[in-house]
């Protein structure tokens, strides 16, 4: 697809804003048989769906829910099963490491081992991250021959663990059994080139359990995900598009920041979002702004609670409809009924507005009344095409 | 899917008609909130569509607009990413040049060029026909070693440019530096084959270049869009089908025929069509009929007359169905939005008609309608399988 696109890209003045509710998607609640977008009042995202072209995005495939990079890349014009990027790598990205190309990173664990080495918690208790950073100091002592190591703490039990160097290999098994009461593996090249990274971060781990030996219950680590960061086209060159992030959380700006977009530094709340987006908005012709109260509020599987983030977002809606984009998409970059308190693999409601958009009979941004809309169910990587051309930012295929 | 249906291919005796309106998609007008086919009144197409299985035609991927070449190979079942037909063969079926396999064609323009040689005119201020004609004539003296050369007049400043010989290859970079105040670029090899058709090329336009040096501001020329005649299955062979194209205008008679159609000899009005219709009517299985006005009436951004057109086919369409075919398809190549007043990326509505595609809810036959309708929103290429397999003319797949 974005072999497709980029030669058929020209210029334009025309500005686009990509609003991302994490998690937007629901289900209906048994007891209303309404879901959480059904059951809010949302006047401007209903005023706004009654004149644009709807639609439901599926971001990977019928039944696999996204992670939050796959739902995100997807979003990007990125087919997600092409475009790969390891856990170890989104770990880094969520805490804003400056990963480099060529770094190999893990997420890590601290775990519980016996006596005999075998693993008694595979999360240590889930220790606070006040203990987590103390230990991931004191696995900075551990030096490996001819690379740098990093161990960044990331919450509870949670590190990231990156080497740094020439000629590392990624592709590395995980030394996590998946399991208590045995030990935790080695790690195994899964091709010749990461065999040298193999042996050192087998290394790295025998050391750490020398370091830890006297920290029960952290008194081991398990380690997966390893990965590079993947080699993805950029995004501003692909469309052609001075684009910019806007995103409070980290793992957004990380995973903008990957496909090469500019990422604006905002503040905590949505409203420090829109501002920023209102001061940046002569400087760039696209624009990826991300809310997280809908993704919260499904994660914790509290109903009430999305059904009120969902309505602080449409009261904000028209202070972004002020600015009078050219293309205005409302979307989310999975799934997070409430009733699954968990990301979910249902097809999330998507509107395209723009004056070449057309509009049909959907009349409310819900996961039923999208059904009926003119976008169909469509693959998330065809979103950024759709929205490219209401811009009248592609020529024509084929003469 | 070519593959998939040849075999599957069974005979019988039944009559399939494929009415293509080019352009047939609209966008609501921004006063009525109504598009062209939901303005227009439309009693034929309404009356069919309420006893047809009706939908939308997705011709190359979502947000891509198709040229008439992408468009009209969906209809005929060709997937036009996979089969690519270059401009310069567009261009020479345009204006039914004979063009042979193993021909390289180009489209040409007359430009302007200063005493440096730098264009000043890319389009040497839209000559006049007969000055193309006249100047066309004169690039006819040209000769080169071992080939044979055609210049052929198109319209205002546009020619066709074709070598005809042994070993010619096409994969040859523009000369058109698509900007003012540069000289024309040689033509470059993109492969090894093509080399020595780019120093002929280049050969052919130095002496253009002296040849024109008195005829301004028709004085220099610029190149592109090279290419030879794709091989392309032919679609009688494929789809067993004796298959005839009805078309008033060069260009669609020339797609017909780069499939392998027979191209029946017609007047210049859609009236003309159906009574070609009428006298072949026994002699061919499959016949394809365009409708040229609708697209028309939509570059030329003339929402009312894009209506009357759509009126002027749904009177004539009763002396189609008379001819009872057993499968009657009616759809576009493209959407042209009169808002747009060019070709736009938006899928196009589709009927199929016949004793067994079933009927829907949708009963007229307008954008927002076939939104709902039982085909749903379909690549085109899936289109001849559907319309084959209504005809009785396709057996089961496995056993």
């Amino acid at each position: 697809m974005l072999e497709l696109i980029a030669p058929l890209v020209v210029a334009n003045n025309t500005k686009i804003v990509l609003l991302s509710l994490d998690g937007l998607g629901g289900l209906p609640r048994p007891e209303t048989g309404r879901s959480e977008l059904e059951t809010a009042r949302l006047p401007n995202l209903s005023r706004l769906a009654s004149t644009s072209a709807c639609g439901l995005i599926r971001h990977v495939a019928p039944g696999i829910t996204p992670g939050s990079g796959p739902g995100h890349l997807g979003l990007f014009g990125y087919d997600p099963l092409r475009y790969l990027v390891g856990r170890g790598v989104l770990e880094a990205l969520g805490i804003e490491f400056d990963l480099r190309g060529g770094d190999v990173a893990a997420r890590g664990n601290f775990c519980t081992v016996d006596g005999s080495g075998f693993i008694t918690d595979r999360r240590a208790g889930r220790i606070s991250t006040e203990a987590c950073i103390r230990l991931a100091e004191r696995l900075r002592a551990i030096r490996l021959p001819g690379v740098e190591t990093f161990v960044e703490p990331v919450r509870e039990h949670r590190f990231v663990l990156v080497l740094r160097g020439a000629d590392l290999g990624g592709k590395l098994s995980e030394t996590d059994p998946q399991a208590l009461g045995r030990p935790p593996l080695p790690v195994r090249p899964l091709d010749p080139a990461s065999a040298p990274t193999a042996a050192l971060v087998n290394r790295f781990v025998t050391d750490a359990e020398r370091l830890l030996h006297d920290a029960a219950p952290a008194n081991m680590i398990l380690l997966r995900g390893f990965d590079q960061l993947p080699e993805l086209p950029r995004f501003p060159s692909v469309f052609g598009l001075r684009a910019a992030a806007i995103a409070a959380y980290p793992m957004y700006r990380g995973l903008a920041r990957l496909v090469g977009m500019d990422v604006l530094k905002t503040g905590s709340s949505f409203t420090d979002e829109v501002a920023t987006l209102r001061r940046h908005w002569d400087e760039y012709d696209f624009f990826f702004v991300h809310y997280k109260d809908t993704d919260k509020a499904g994660e914790d599987g509290d109903f009430d609670a999305k059904v009120a983030a969902l309505e602080r977002f449409d009261a904000v809606l028209p202070e972004i409809e002020a600015l009078r984009p050219d293309v205005l998409v409302v979307t989310g970059d999975h799934a997070t009924p409430s009733i699954l308190a968990a990301h979910g693999w249902q097809p999330v409601p998507v509107l395209v507005h723009g004056r070449y958009g057309g509009a049909d009979a959907v009349d409310a941004f819900t996961e039923r009344a999208c059904t009926a809309g003119s976008l169909g169910t469509m693959p998330a990587f065809h979103l950024m095409p759709l929205v490219m051309a209401n811009a009248l930012r592609l020529t024509k295929f084929g003469a």
